[in-house]
């Protein structure tokens, strides 16, 4: 169903709601979905709304125009998003495959609304899956020795496109501060541990180490501390001493690919909002 | 926070949401928790809206009368639960005792926010243990012979309180019809099988046979039609070749009273709207 | 790791494991891995020992023949595999790719250990994407009007292999019971409900009308009668009032894969033991 | 069913199984339950063999002594349990109730198999509800400007029974190095997050500043080093934006109490084996 998505976060007081579904029932919209969250704590009001577009008397361009007043006397940040325009999105990956090949599948049979524009990687390693899906892959090497070179060619690439989402599913390199906060709130990492616990590198090691009985994955927005983002989505897996790192590893790479694709299309779909540090996610 | 639970379901249409919140912000009321549903199959609405009470300008009985005629344009089931007025609930048990223990005990925790009227059950055995909570225990014996007599008894029982939901906390009796139609809405059982699976007697031992990997409870509404009423809520244990039906019930034990204290929560706070025979749960 | 895995089943008594343990010292074996299981209620035994094959002093068909005489004392079903001989199988599906891929890929992975020989679809949906993965295809239609003879002609297309083990990954065709018994467990399924809830046609469908909490899916023996045979392994997925039957065929698509996936390594690791209807999994 | 439960850890080599087995079938012993680990990464062996009692031709002091010189010659810790003779526990408890009632009730069912020999306790809170029971209560009360004296007391009435565990069932006190050393692998904690997330002081709040999407719980043995014991076993349950700390808390109080009591039981059952800082649990 085509809709439009009428996303709001402000500051929390009487009347928000009521302003906001007359200026839609105004415009004759039919509101198919609807989400709203009002934190206590931070006295801040989240709101989803899905709207059937052939329902409403205005164009999308008039209807932002006609919404101005309302975002200004409440202080909103906001935004309007069409279901029709599928979201664009890159996808950077290293050696690992799984997660990868579990977007592009989904995208393939038309389970992840989105237009993948190209897949970068590190590796040459993935190139002929990607290809098989006639998307272009960017093979941008990561020197050890000078990995600012590399990840400058990165930042370049990326900044060809312009993106809605940039995924790290499974892409293996730090970036610096300053690429982190030009795609705050859009770069979405998968992490293969329930974080907090094993942050940084080799997690399924780290597990394996403490004798934990349940290993996870995170999805996250990516911020410039290491592992420290915005969770979006997270799940975990039972296993017990018969596994070594190697078995946690295969296990989770099922959760890893599951909680990244869940993650992901929450996003894509306009339902991940950012409250501080956490989110808010309507599902 | 003290709270008035405006529940509503009516005809889908446009408009709706927007004459409701209307009418709240009017009243200066602050929502505080909405949720709604439009169900497309059926073009049937939902909403729940929790207002925080000292924010409207008028008393509860005012507020209904007000809302009255909103509710006739949209033809309206309708009802404004005040959060403070705890709920009244009987509960019933036969010989087995999880399910109505764990219930006492997160009333007396305060977490089940409710007030027991009394407890009915067809045996003596977990007198002792109601008493310990203060709570009235009625003894109706249920005659295999005659089971019309005893039920007839336990409905008159029930007719002498006034409650807002009767939980069958394993009572292992089949009401007649017209109580159940009586009590529609309000009656409330767990079945310890995932429903449709293992519907009617020693469900274990069906799981058992079978062969299953999961065995589950399931909470729901009670109707004519044996353990075939809408379902309030569901959830699974892994089981496998080690587990005899013994230990099924063992371990279904604690899902049974998990899945039940849920239901029953949802239920006790306005979270559980009827759709024919299914349920739109707002949580 | 290299390993020789005896598999046993047989009437239980006294003094099995302390032969079989004898035997395996006395040809030096090192034990890396063992699992037993005594049915109380049929009195049955069944076993699973993977035995370093290195550290053994005879070769298989030596060990085999050294067996024998203890097999028969106990009327023993039994078999040793050999770790590093790769198990043989045939895929089959129809028009849904989900199950198709996610098997393609993991074997692709070398994370699920085996060969596969072909696949044989009704249909040519899915030729290209097999083709990418290098594995004959075998487009075998079935004429709704005659039955029979296309059916006829895949049991002479799979009798032309010789399999270990043949996975209907969402293939949607019923097999005559001769085929059925030809392959009995060998044959393996993935239906996309919770057995026993939701047997035959559409089970997402019969999920939504009926309202259920959890939607889930099976692997299992194909049997005779339909949806009926010895389950492997089962999981479930939450879904609520906002997933129609299409919202819930895409959230059950992913435990469906996850569920096959699973049951199909245990089958291919010797780890599942029939027992009657039922199966007895060595995890 | 009266059975013998032998445990055995030791270095790994070939033969252990066999002469472990010749034994047993010597005396006719019949074993209906069997589970063995073999480390690879340290050469370990576990074992937990269980044998029914009544087909020995040995009484059980004559079967330990019998054993003496394969235990021996395998350099085992070992042991051999009665599961007629319950074993005997002492449970502690704060103000918090949810786990203490939980246990309580499991032992009054007769489905936690075990002597409950006293609750201690620093506060007078839960001493009602201990006698409804019917076992003693030591109210013995830590004066936060002077915890040496009142924790030297514990450990004096701790020391009047002869335990095999003690279960800190949200006991919030920490004890000194030489008490958990004193105890060690037979002291039990229930931690109310999912370690090693969130060791220390209210991990709920910890857990909704993050931001996490699940809640946990942890049970583990104490060692001196705070909540990083060898766990036992762990659980989770989903969160989201909706709840605060306070409603974690109630959440998370049901996956304490399950956590605690499945892990209680598998020490009960002489499941858990200690392998360094991780435990082998057979279950």
């Amino acid at each position: 169903m085509h809709t439009y998505r009428l996303i709001i976060s402000c500051p929390d007081r009487t009347g928000i709601v009521a302003q906001i579904t007359q200026f839609i029932a105004q415009h004759n919209g039919w509101i198919i979905e609807a989400s709203q969250h009002a934190d206590v704590g931070t006295a801040w009001f989240f709101m989803r709304y899905e709207i059937k577009a052939d329902s409403l008397t205005l164009s999308l361009p008039a209807l932002r125009e006609a919404f101005l007043p309302i975002a200004d006397e409440f202080d909103m940040q906001w935004a309007i998003h069409d279901s029709a325009v599928p979201k664009k999105v890159i996808l950077m990956a290293s050696r690992t495959a799984h997660c990868l090949a579990d977007l592009l599948h989904r995208w393939q049979q038309g389970t992840l609304g989105c237009d993948i524009q190209c897949v970068i990687s590190n590796h040459e390693l993935l190139h002929e899956t990607v290809s098989f899906y006639g998307i272009p892959y960017h093979h941008i090497p990561i020197d050890p020795a000078d990995k600012t070179t590399g990840l400058r060619q990165v930042a370049e690439q990326v900044g060809e496109y312009e993106s809605d989402a940039i995924v790290l599913a499974r892409y293996m390199q730090i970036f610096p501060p300053d690429f982190c906060q030009q795609y705050a709130g859009k770069m979405i990492n998968i992490h293969h541990s329930f974080l907090p616990s094993f942050m940084g590198a080799d997690p399924y090691q780290q597990a394996h180490t403490r004798g934990v009985k349940l290993i996870g994955a995170t999805c996250h927005y990516v911020t410039e501390a290491l592992d420290a983002g915005p969770i979006i989505e997270q799940d975990v897996i039972r296993v017990n001493h018969q596994h070594d790192s190697e078995a946690m590893r295969d296990l989770g790479s099922d959760v890893e690919r599951m909680v990244l694709a869940r993650g992901l299309r929450y996003h894509l779909e306009d339902r991940v909002l950012l409250h501080g540090n956490k989110t808010v996610v309507f599902v």
